[in-house]
């Protein structure tokens, strides 16, 4: 017995859509066949529950209960149905799944909104088809231009202008939405945790104080190619040396700075078993809750490597995103249980807060705190607080 | 005013086959107009001198003074003109132009010779274009199946055998040459040194010891694929970290125990920067003067693989290469300040000796230290040094 059936119902149906038999892990791909069946799951539960469907000039879906306009501001909530490759089958489309239940919830409590509630799928969080992450938020809120949307192309050289026409979308039509924009009020995306905070915590449910600062950078090393045979170590310039220590610099600085750092790529030249490598290019990802440790880690790594005569260069970095103290003292005080918890993952939320609508996040517990991964897990209970926490959020808010 | 005209004209000569204009390294690899042009020209050589030159089945020339017979076998002394991917002008070359040098020195001093004298070009020796070192050498003594051989292919596909009969040579009859190998009394290998040995031992020539055993390992490193900003360090299982201790472990154990360890060639799955690795898989290179210290070199890593749950896994594993030593005293006797020195590289050298052929080898001394590279050097004085000792040796070996 389940207090919230249609959560069970939608989650049985969602499951098998685009998951691999081998891995049991899901490939989920902006503008794809799959992608589209989960369009196609998303429209059937909008029109089942009939809420009205709007698509914006990204092909996001909307669903709406009462009509949102400039004068009468509805509160939106879901997530996104795409994953990364072999991804989990909760990253995204837990929340949209939750937000169609929380519907449903208030709805069995006769519920009145005093103004409209819509239900969102981004499309194309994950970016793994394209590069770009959260491209369908980007593009409404004009932080990814639609050119340079339209020549993105995915390992197969197509462009994602054509592959959005291949379904249906208009890609000349694609662009900016500052009336969509204009239409919320405020936006809540529900989550699965990426980590164990919660596990921690001894909580199902948290509240999101803040995306992390974070950023990636480009360590250059340089050596000198020679016969790995026949140089002896005195007289080798030999990269792999220099890059070895920053990996476990990196690990070091980012447990003393409580931050995390990783560095995951790597480029070897010419990476050849008998040859002492030129050239050694990696990358580091840095995040943390303190963008000033951040970046003191980042500094240690740079003075490291440029002992090794190398270099590290700056090629992308976000400042923290602060969801909006306001809403999230509203959304805290209707659950006084839920822990604040950071997060070093992006999201759509993050990128709608940046353009200035008032955002917040719930996350739900996450045992294995494994993310991006067949792994992934939430146990039912938890996904049905979660609702029930959504529910009472809404109540707030659109009450 | 020098005292090897010859050796320099013949430098002048071979200088500009096959050189890159861009880096000033060479590309001379096997079977193509490049090698074509060196083949012409060491049958130029040959000509030139009137010596009768013979290709043996594997395409290897052979500039005979003198008949060899299994009545009265014949002393070699050579190298080979081919190159890796833009190395130095002297790794082979050194060794035939050293070779038609001291026999225009011998004519020079009226020697003549008790037993015939051969002057061998070695095809294919690096392997640049089909993958295996030493092809010419390795056929002829069966070391090299001929079946193998012919169908290797190079980076385009193009088969060995086809390679061949573009440049004229019958694979059908390419194979294993008892009868070549039953004409020789003894080989002479000159060659650039390919560290710094002689640099510090302040002398320009030294004799051959032994090819160091040699072996290359594959080290399978597992992880958990996970996101690089949710993912609290303690919760991580990255490959990565184990990775760079090996690094740094295979270079402080190889100082330690007197041998060379290398890590040149990894590959990291996904590859991503936002990504920790699900698995690293590495190769470790790794040779020294003995063998028992180099395989307590890998020892130590394979328990530092086994305790990240990784393994390492030996590839290739090749013991020491004594040089005979009954000739190496008759060489040292002739040259009395040329120091004994061992090699981490393979020679064709090396593959004549496993075949039962008395060997020998001398090095010239490289103020670089550096190989397979345009930063491989050896001084025009040393060079000749180089001349003098091989005539010295030939002088002893063949009067």
């Amino acid at each position: 017995m389940t207090d919230q059936p249609s959560f069970d119902r939608m989650w049985d149906e969602l499951t098998p859509i685009g998951r691999s038999a081998a891995t049991g892990g899901y490939q989920r791909f902006a503008w794809t066949r799959v992608d589209h069946d989960l369009r196609e799951w998303f429209a059937g539960q909008a029109a089942g529950r009939g809420l009205s469907l709007t698509l914006d000039r990204a092909g996001n879906q909307w669903a709406w209960w009462g009509e949102p306009s400039a004068g009468l501001r509805g509160l939106a909530i879901g997530s996104h149905l795409d994953s990364v490759p072999d991804g989990g089958a909760f990253d995204g489309p837990l929340g949209v799944v939750s937000a169609f239940a929380a519907v449903d919830a208030l709805r069995r409590q006769g519920f009145a909104p005093r103004r409209p509630i819509g239900i969102v799928n981004f499309g194309d969080e994950e970016g793994a088809r394209f590069g770009i992450a959260c491209a369908g938020s980007r593009l409404i809120t004009g932080a990814l231009p639609a050119d340079r949307a339209r020549a993105l192309t995915d390992a197969e050289g197509t462009p994602m202008a054509e592959a959005m026409r291949a379904s249906g979308l208009d890609p000349d039509s694609v662009g900016a939405d500052p009336e969509t924009l204009g239409r919320l009020e405020c936006f809540v995306e529900l989550h699965v945790e990426q980590g164990r905070g919660l596990v921690d915590l001894g909580q199902p449910v948290a509240v999101g104080s803040q995306i992390w600062p974070h950023g990636r950078w480009r360590i250059e090393l340089p050596g000198e190619a020679n016969h790995a045979g026949t140089t002896r170590l005195a007289d080798r310039r030999d990269p792999m040396l220099a890059y070895a220590r920053l990996i476990l610099a990196a690990r070091e600085a980012a447990e003393r700075r409580g931050s995390v750092a990783t560095m995951g790529k790597v480029s070897v030249f010419p990476n050849g078993v008998n040859a002492i490598p030129s050239r050694v290019t990696a990358w580091l990802d840095a995040r943390g809750p303190d963008a000033e440790q951040v970046l003191a880690v980042v500094a240690e790594l740079q003075a490291l490597a440029g002992d090794a005569g190398g270099s590290l260069l700056r090629e992308s970095w976000t400042e923290a995103t602060r969801f909006e103290a306001a809403l999230s003292d509203r959304i805290s005080a209707v659950l006084p249980d839920a822990p604040a918890l950071g997060t070093g993952a992006g999201h759509d939320a993050g990128i709608l807060a940046n353009a200035g609508i008032p955002t917040a996040m719930l996350f739900v517990r996450n045992p294995s705190g494994v993310s991006h991964s067949p792994a992934e897990h939430a146990e039912l209970a938890d996904c049905h607080a979660g609702v029930r926490a959504l529910t009472s959020v809404v109540a707030e808010l659109a009450g």
